[in-house]
């Protein structure tokens, strides 16, 4: 059972892990060398500890002690109760949520681990915005991906606000990093992965036509949005797809983009 | 050519159309009432007057007056100069994308109309989220949806943020709103629709199973984020349909779901 803890001074030491989470800079460097990350709301913090996750501290207002009650009972770590303003003050906004945990990171698996018992994978290039690749994450996991690989220069999918867009999707899909890009896809393919570069260029087949949903084992590309894959990324995969689209108008958004995507390369849709 | 004045004063009174952008609760009351809307952004801008909207007048840091030239020269509009602390002053907010139009409203066409030349239609209710709502316009023109019908309390497509979200496909997708809801949704139905709503209820059917890319008109039904449809528009629709989903996650958010489904709805289909 955790003790509960109530803390009055914004500069108490155990509120640390807590400091200016709206530096992102910041934070972004302190948390993995940190070996935590922060979860927030109820709802991801519960879907953090069901995927394993060990528990640091819970940082919580008063009023969320008894929502939260059974699992103060049954962690071992403290739980600070706190003023809402003095919540402000640590953390530098107003934690409208009222729970956040402070939770241990795990050492990712290799890649060629998760591709073991994958058939269908999500490569990313580069996404290094928060909220897209939370948003892939949602989706993934909503749309039966197995497993998700990073490029090195992708953003943390732990980062706070990848893990409130995911709704916590990002512990229940298997990820790694890639460390040498692109070759490292050449581990992927060798798994037996057919790589398909989802990309706008008008040479790329039409997605509904290749029809991936019928492939043994398929990792699909996506580039950030805007830039899309780089060309060494594109060279470096078997098969060019685009999703259909009508002329005239930017094309979607990463999110909408890859639900599209996964949405065709995971269901079995008899194609006309 | 437009007129190109310089203001200094954040009071003139020939700045109205701009005052308090902030203020969600007061712009959706008087942009409707005194039949203008605001785009924001060079691209925005341009893509409002392709379509055919007019200006009534713009707004524009100093620096963006070469940018903007050519609209300049074209339009009969008055074009407003002001330094960034003048147009801060007035919308509340740092415009950061330098430019702003006041553009003038069109009569929205009847549903009877639209309906005419479309075979697949997006059908919203309830969506009131300025966001979602741009978000599903964006899909619905990247995926080669031909029109958009709402429900009577869905928000306005022409509010700042929709436009924004949308990339101005709030302009090229037409839409129409139903006064009487569910029941106008009987004149779809009766102009050869069949009426397809999206749930996640278990009793529905996997939209890839139903192949609606197949069916000769498609009008597909789409709730708000977290309520989904309401039990007599449930009642109302012809079939429900939902996207395979993995178990023990979130629904994907409306965005998501709403490019998946426009997804299987269009692709497949010859394009016209």
């Amino acid at each position: 059972m955790a003790e509960l803890i109530t803390i009055d001074d914004p500069a108490d030491p155990r509120l640390g892990d807590y400091t200016c989470l709206t530096d992102v800079e910041l934070r972004r460097r302190r948390e993995p060398a940190e070996g935590l990350f922060i979860a927030e709301g109820e709802k991801v913090i519960r879907r953090a500890r069901y995927s394993g996750y060990q528990m640091r501290s819970m940082l919580l207002s008063a009023k969320w002690v008894d929502t939260m009650r059974d699992v103060i009972d049954e962690v071992p770590a403290p739980v600070y109760a706190v003023s809402p303003e003095v919540a402000e003050q640590v953390t530098g906004y107003h934690v409208h949520r009222g729970a956040l945990a402070s939770m241990e990171r795990r050492p990712l698996p290799d890649a060629s681990e998760l591709l073991a018992d994958a058939r269908r994978v999500v490569v990313m290039e580069a996404v290094n915005d928060h909220t897209n690749i939370g948003a892939v994450f949602r989706s993934a996991a909503a749309l039966g991906m197995d497993a998700v690989l990073l490029s090195p220069d992708c953003a943390d999918p732990l980062y706070r606000r990848s893990v409130k867009v995911s709704m916590g999707a990002v512990f229940s899909v298997p990820y790694a990093r890639l460390e040498q890009w692109p070759r490292d896809l050449e581990t992927v393919r060798e798994r037996g992965f057919r790589l398909l570069a989802l990309t706008p260029d008008a040479k790329a087949e039409d997605i509904d036509v290749v029809a991936p949903h019928r492939m043994e084992r398929v990792a699909l590309m996506l580039g950030a949005e805007g830039e899309g894959l780089s060309t060494r990324a594109l060279v470096a995969a078997d098969q060019w797809v685009r999703i259909p689209m009508a002329h005239g108008v930017d094309s979607l958004n990463v999110g909408a983009a890859a639900a599209v995507a996964f949405y065709a390369v995971t269901a079995g849709r008899p194609v006309a």
